[in-house]
């Protein structure tokens, strides 16, 4: 085992025993991918315990940092404890997490019952996706019993980060789109909950109303849960009681009929899934680099050849 | 040759001397993959021309369609040919393209000038980014002078497929986000020209000057092209050809200052990169099936293994 490898159990122990310093480097290290990463999945896997899992997301704008600080508020009035997981597929170029939104969630900051992290996108989506499995099964395992993991807009890698949940609540806005939009964010066939944030707005009733049509028009209908629909004001805290009960009569009917069960089972496989082409990918880096591959690309660019047959020569050892 | 392939060229001769059901049958073997378009690909690759590519992407509801719909007319109104890629990264259940939106396209629909297609994912986002870049090329190839590629949302595989054109155009409307939520989005960075649509809404001075902030607060305003703003009524048609001259005016200052070359030839060597992860994705999915799969799964389920080992094991063949 080389040091690296030690620091990474010494940092777990440490994490486990409430050190947030530790937990917060063993975060970044998830972060970053790569043997340390792994080490850290490894070391948490067995000791899993039944730390639920609340997706919050929704279109940018639609107020998901300000309900997240409140929601963290009325836990933590019921001295319950909290972790948030704020994932960021920000900029491809700048890199890093932009954190402007979590200066919402300051008031938190201090509180020992609240732990708060941003992910960011490092090179690549899919790794994004599996570094916040990583990251929330290490908040389970060190002992965090409920992680609220909130995404920052409605694409498809925040809409399958939010996916696994436990729970998914998405928020919408009055006046928020037409239901073919929604639609077409797969937000509708996701959401366990539906949040009509800012609802002193005009236009919540409208789309309430729109929601639930789109509900009675969707095959969800016939599924054995309806999603609930909550109305808050992120900015005053209303609805936040009801948010969280709305979050646990899902936790409770999907506990009893053992979809909850089959939800994670299903999560785990397509862990190992991601597992398998994140590391297949990373093959793929190793291979696109070095002398040959320069040479191949100026060959394509010149147009001798095309990128197809560039593809072959260099796969040709591997596949 | 097997027959497919025989299919394939002969299909792409017909799609050349105008056919249009040839074209479509083609765009519809892109976006399936596999060795098909990896055909056609090959096909196409030598007969690119100059085929401009304009990528329009933008928030849910930014009204994009609305936008390219009074583009496509003011094209017509100069007799210039146009294609219109509308890429949507739809439900990953229910697969397939939403065709909502293309409904407000449909008073082009029977115009021979024009070619409308969508293409929705099916299965895996990072093919649907290739795909689109198959079908552009496609595109030009039978001699489509300027293809407007349009995205559906704002989520990093939008803006990757977006990020893909010789000019993106970026939409906003007033009072849309603050410039955190922009630059989360990712959209300062890709954006070519911004376009506030829908600006006779009230705060569009205000998103103008927003818009004029960041450009200066950003590292863009040291780069050689300074993004315009344009202002737009998509519904009215109100700004078209201000939009179009913006265009214009950045395809012309990237042909003269070679920045439209290198930003070709980056497009070129990230393509084949892609074909490359690609291939091992589906070498991926070949090994992630059989008994030896469900075996493993199971063990894994069962908590006897960690997904880790689990995924030594399975790409023990081919690492």
């Amino acid at each position: 085992m080389n040091s690296r490898s030690t620091d990474t159990a010494e940092l777990f122990k440490d994490a486990c025993a409430g050190d947030r310093a530790a937990l917060a480097r063993l975060l970044s290290l998830i972060e970053r991918g790569g043997d340390d990463a792994r080490n850290i999945g490894r070391l948490a896997y067995p000791k899993v315990g039944d730390g639920y899992i609340v997706g919050i997301t929704g279109a940018p704008g639609a107020g998901k940092s300000t309900l997240t600080s409140t929601l963290i508020g009325h836990l933590r009035s019921k001295a319950q404890e909290v972790s948030v997981l704020a994932i960021d597929p920000s900029s491809p170029f700048t890199g890093g997490a932009i954190l402007g939104d979590r200066i919402r969630m300051q008031s938190h900051a201090t509180d020992a019952g609240v732990f708060i992290r941003s992910m960011a996108t490092r090179g690549h989506l899919g790794g994004l996706s599996l570094a916040t499995s990583e990251a929330v099964r290490l908040l389970d395992a060190v002992g965090s019993p409920c992680t609220l993991v909130e995404t920052v807009g409605v694409g498809q890698v925040e809409v399958e980060i939010a996916r696994n949940a436990d729970t998914v609540v998405v928020v919408v806005n009055p006046g928020w789109g037409d239901s073919v939009q929604a639609n077409k964010a797969g937000l509708l066939e996701i959401a366990d909950v539906f949040v009509i944030n800012k609802s002193d707005r005009p236009g919540a009733d409208q789309t309430q109303r729109d929601l639930e049509q789109m509900l009675e028009l969707s095959d969800i209908a016939s599924v054995a849960w309806r999603p609930m629909i909550v109305r808050t004001v992120g900015t005053t805290g209303e609805g936040a009681v009801e948010l969280w009960q709305a979050i646990t009569a899902h936790r409770e009917h999907s506990t009893s009929d053992g979809s909850l069960a089959k939800r994670r089972e299903q999560r785990l496989r397509n862990e190992l899934r991601a597992i398998i082409e994140r590391r297949l990918e990373h093959r793929a880096r190793e291979i696109c680099t070095g002398a040959r591959w320069e040479e191949i690309q100026n060959e394509m660019l010149a147009r001798s050849r095309d990128p197809w047959s560039c593809a072959d020569e260099m796969l040709a050892g591997i596949l």
